[in-house]
């Protein structure tokens, strides 16, 4: 009796050997900031909250297959607001975008099918992507150029007879990058030559900053019935636990098939959905403090980063994240000393090392993922901190390598 | 550009060529009695829902991958109480029984494993299988003995190099039938010597009638190792939206491995698990209470079906469902036209039709499920609407054969 080989295959989450760690130096007393994670502590709407508070149900009974027509009605009045084109029956509401991700995998590959994707990448893509039976080909970004969308030759020259699919996410998660019209065209137009999918992870959308221009995969009009958008409430409105994302598509036979994994499972989530739709309520105001708050601290924390020596990382655009790379011999190793034999009055950092973000072996061995997700001040001391550890540590690095 | 192979191979659900003849019925002003799916009527406890009217957390997060700590500690608690020992260790939380149903799968078989289960079976099995890559290989159950649980033999018959797993559901769904002591052992004895998984769908746990004797597979000793329980609070608690359920094992792999795809997918619903935890408050009153109901509902189903001439019907010793014999050539038709060209007084009837929950080709035509979710005096009238609809229907068949 042995567990499946592709669970075998299957990589735990970078973070699951660090967090024994920070739990055994959480008990020795030491302050932990959390970088490592992408949960933001920003409030939860009040009419999604409220939502709840006001229950009138008194049966908490399977919601449709597809979500609630009323809830997919207020995501498609919401695309519209961004430019994108879809009916509710072009919707299907998920178990977040995870769901969303992993029925898409299964709806459109097949066993050793091909899918394209950047690295660094969402780490959870390559579970998604086993448990399909899925191979991950990996186009490389690199922090020199701020991890830019390559150029279309770039994906086209790993094209092959079983790829099916490219998966981009823009802003992205891990790092922060924004795609540009241009890009997306150029890579728009490889998917409509070879007949692929275009899957695109837009959970960050609204997440953009410095007045840059958002282009969502949907705004290719010439190659509409080859798109997939997959989306969140998670992030948009604080309230990742309550698992509700969606995919939208023109593509009927998409949408059909994926309906059949969909009543396999029965219904998404009815308690999220029903805070996904009254959180819409919350309107532009809410998001753009958010956006304000998410600015500042990124601003903290990418010149509190640049004022360390040896440190390089780019200003993101997107998102919550940055891929920095330290002068340190292996960053996993550094990661995990900071939790283990470090600490600067009390206080030390917890980072995502970045090798978990790359499909490649021996990339991104000097880089972490930091998470702004804590408030300004205890960002900059994050920062502080995470200089002193830099400072101390015994497996420092001279020559930092753009890898 | 085509949607997967596995997905083709995926047949939709019974119900969703029924479900636009039943709008239509309802346009019409026909009124449509739903025996056809498994949505109980009966109340969520108070309890489950004064947790959402009274929530005092502002950010809607993350729980941890295998579910909050304190509902898996609440959880191990109501286990002893069925006396099953598994820590909350021993216990991961997942988004409903679906999820740990598909995940089991991924978990325990590969692509081209096998899995033995009785047919008729429930049907979202075979699309969790399909998903998966693995093979559903069936043991037939008979209505004639009111679909029991077959001997040793004829599961052991069907055990290849490829078998990984025999999946089993007590009390059934869709057949109502509670496996014995016996006849578990039996079982035990083949999963033991051909070193199997036994996967155990027990959500109907609660749902036994007439003092008959529940064991649940965790009751077997002998393989506690291979034995993995599916669990879930939808039937239990009439919370079927909540999307909450679990599995639990002694097995250590099989916990870790899962875990990878739980980290995966984040998180399990928060909302759910608030619900799910306080539900347990509820107590012993409230199951006994939605137990009395049941068993009315079931002697008014059952026997108001066997006062029509030439319906066949086990009496069901749990769950909320009867599998039943109809004196008509196909039930898919039966049913549809009871939809389309039928009606009594302006009522109806819809079911499911049989032949989906059958794994073999033509097996099952002349039955369907009906579930007794409705309150006792909807039933008995929506038993007087079917026995109308096979006096007029055109198609009747004299000839009632036991497949």
């Amino acid at each position: 009796m042995q567990v499946s080989k592709r669970i075998s295959e299957i990589s735990y989450s970078p973070i699951r050997k660090l967090s024994p760690l920070a739990d055994e130096a959480k008990r020795r007393g030491v302050k932990v900031y959390h970088l490592n994670i992408g949960q933001p502590d920003i409030r939860t709407p009040e009419c999604g909250l409220e939502s709840l508070r006001n229950i009138g149900r008194t049966v908490l009974e399977y919601s449709p297959s597809d979500g609630f027509l009323s809830l997919r009605k207020r995501l498609s009045d919401y695309y519209s607001g961004y430019g994108l084109s879809y009916s509710p029956d072009e919707i299907i509401v998920t178990t977040g975008a995870s769901e969303a991700l992993m029925f898409l995998f299964l709806t459109c590959l097949d066993y050793g099918d091909e899918i394209i994707t950047v690295e660094p990448t969402y780490a959870n893509y390559l579970t998604f992507a086993a448990e399909a039976g899925v191979r991950v080909v990996p186009v490389h970004t690199d922090i020199s150029d701020g991890f830019a969308l390559p150029r279309p030759e770039a994906f086209e020259r790993l094209v092959t007879s079983r790829t099916r699919a490219i998966l981009i996410c823009s802003p992205n998660n891990p790092s922060g990058c924004l795609y540009t019209r241009d890009e997306l065209r150029g890579l728009a137009d490889i998917v409509r030559r070879h007949g692929l999918y275009l899957f695109s992870d837009e959970v960050y959308r609204e997440f953009v900053y410095d007045g840059a221009e958002y282009v969502s995969s949907g705004h290719l009009g010439e190659i509409s019935g080859n798109t997939v958008i997959v989306d969140s409430f998670s992030k948009r409105f604080s309230e990742c636990g309550t698992r509700v994302g969606c995919i939208a598509s023109r593509n009927r036979e998409v949408l059909s098939g994926m309906m059949k994994l969909c009543q396999a499972r029965l219904s998404p989530p009815l308690l999220g959905q029903l805070v996904a739709e009254a959180s819409f309520d919350a309107g532009r105001d809410y998001i753009g403090n958010v956006i304000s708050e998410y600015v500042a601290r990124r601003n903290v924390l990418v010149s509190g980063l640049r004022n360390i020596p040896g440190v390089v990382v780019p200003e993101p655009k997107g998102a919550f994240y940055v891929m920095a790379e330290l002068p340190v011999d292996d960053a996993e190793k550094f990661c995990a000393w900071c939790l283990s034999d470090f600490d600067c009055n009390g206080e030390t950092v917890m980072m995502a090392p970045g090798a978990g973000f790359y499909v490649t072996p021996g990339l991104g061995k000097r880089q972490v993922r930091m998470a702004y997700v804590l408030n300004a001040e205890a960002l900059g001391r994050a920062v502080e901190v995470l200089s002193q550890a830099l400072s101390s540590y015994p497996g420092k690095s001279d020559i930092v390598s753009f890898q």
